[in-house]
């Protein structure tokens, strides 16, 4: 049988195509990149993916694939028209697995890649001692240090889904994972709140490559 | 008895919220960040401080709280309805306390955390010599020297509104103080007169951190 | 005879027409720089390239001249009417005369001029292992070399218009070269797939720009 | 007599206020800063001059002043109606005296700044070797030097206007001069032509200095 929206699942559709459409213009979806997913509210195991191939300025709710992330199926009817979902479906599948993230964004913005060039080899990226890691939920202040896992790029999503589970699980209060020459990753456990790390992560990282230019 | 707004409060109340989205676009509000007040024209003591956990997208005249600036006790109705102005509330009231301004904006700008870094663990940043500098309310020259006071960043925001008293007082023609790794705080005896402030804060940050990145 | 547009070739003509006031926002055609072409989908041999002197804040369809590429004739009747094509006609000329592209865009980006400058007196400008490379034609993997040919910048186009093409021809999955301290070339078999193009480069630019500046 | 405005210059107000408010959005004019001239085509001597300390996103046609640009008197009408023209007129006014420009801008965009600093004490800075010099009037290939006369910032504007005469006849094919720590003076025969300029002023000074920090 195949998947039937509900009508709570769709208005959070509707709400993460606008966020796909505004982040486009800010730059984070160069040449269709990117790609982005929920769970459903309503059907068990069940997460909407973003369509494969899609120019991100024309985004819109109907561009969303059902998958089942325990399973990792799509569903047989999307299958059928031919529809497939993003190539990187796998990553956002895994991070339902293991957090209570309910809405995953993947961004290629430069400032990713270019604050992962400061850590070099390193597994983790470290953001500490600004004020604004306070509107990451759960810190309440400054004084803290967020660990961000990074990974080598790879073209075998299947195998990387399983290596971040390790690395996401030992890192609290974190909520995005840097894949090195391609992009990041960004949760939250609603629209809203996956924007609001988006805009946390992009100041950081514009915060880190700046002083380094500035080598203050 | 609560606070009733006059007419000609309710003006500058709308007046500073457009300029409260118009700064969120420009990137000053990342993540719900900020916060931004007005010293009531007809009300004595009052100021009307922006409420806590606004998206800075969707803020609007009545996302304000009135707050006595000398007692600092919130208007019971509000206090009643549940309403919290911003944590950051007691920097906004020593401002009233102590200087002659009627609007105050709080930045998250990087070019202020930049330009801060510049200056190490001094306790004033200092500009000079642009004609920008022109445009601050009283200086009629460039040949000017504007020492903007910082302070490290704190959880302890009741014990900071205290602290940044004598800084403010010791520094003539300055409209800003810097809390490091935060953000900026900018005055002026009108909304007008305030942006006004930021624009040239802002230009004048930037001179000096690309000017520090070109060597010359 | 002269030149007739075919509804087919007026349609591609509006689309690249949007797409040249849109690239002017972005900054790629400063002082009514920059030129834009399609191959003709309907008949043998014509180009219609972008009329010489347009600002691109105003550039319509009407703005292209048909041109013969083999003969690298324009139209008798636009020529009858006064009309001349970009200074730089010839270099699109050459493009549809030995690749398959059917759309040439013509970018003065800084970008394309300072990466360029990272290369120095090389022949080739080489970007490599990077996610969204994967975004070029024909290229499935990161793990890839994509060379780019850069020629020293001159006012004798017609010259140049030969010697660009065997370094082209020697070079698979590219569809740029680079005119030091003047602009770029991009290609690709529609306008959709040139945009997507052009996307790559001008975000693959940045980052090895910012990466040289960052030390790393 | 006062200044009657005749059809033919209220045509070009307009024309040059639109093109303010759009300099205004771009950041030329940060807080109420920069200043904008036409020469009258119909009255003998005469120049249009910005009013001064307008917010530049509120300018319109009405906010040009006339001024006698040999006498140096503002019209009697608008100045017995307390108004009066930008405190820096007095360049505006040498700039028709000794030019053939119709049109003068006046832009503190932060580039120009930056640009001047790599010349340090140098009369002038020099751009060459660009393609765009070719947007300059009268310029034909990118193998051309271009000198741009620079000065130090100063209050005394009337002294001011004395000393850049002999500079700006000593240089030809140059449509710019640039106040240190300050600003730039931008011309043209045309409002379209004085754009023109700035678009190529602004491209070469970004080229410049990111050149300059890119270290190559």
């Amino acid at each position: 049988m195949s998947f039937i929206t509900s009508a709570q699942d769709h208005a959070e559709m509707k709400k993460l195509a606008n966020l796909v459409r505004i982040m486009n213009i800010q730059g984070h979806n160069p040449a269709t990149s990117g790609n982005y997913s929920l769970r459903s509210k309503t059907s068990p195991n069940m997460a909407m993916v973003s369509e494969s191939g899609i120019d991100k300025s024309k985004f819109t709710e109907d561009n969303f694939i059902p998958v089942n992330y325990q399973t990792r199926e799509m569903d047989p009817e999307y299958k059928s028209l031919g529809k497939k979902s993003s190539d990187e479906t796998d990553i956002h599948l895994s991070i339902y697995q293991i957090t209570d993230a309910n809405c995953v964004l993947h961004s290629h913005m430069l400032d990713a890649l270019l604050f992962a060039d400061l850590f070099g080899k390193e597994d983790f990226a470290i953001i500490k001692d600004l004020e604004l890691l306070k509107a990451f939920k759960g810190v309440k202040t400054h004084e803290v240090e967020i660990k961000i896992p990074m990974f080598e790029n790879t073209q075998d999503i299947r195998a990387l889904s399983e290596t971040i589970k390790p690395a996401i699980m030992s890192s609290p209060n974190n909520y995005g994972l840097i894949l090195k020459g391609h992009g990041i990753y960004i949760w939250g456990t609603s629209v809203e709140e996956a924007k609001k790390h988006l805009e946390v992560f992009e100041y950081l990282f514009k915060y880190y490559i700046n002083k380094k230019r500035l080598g203050v």
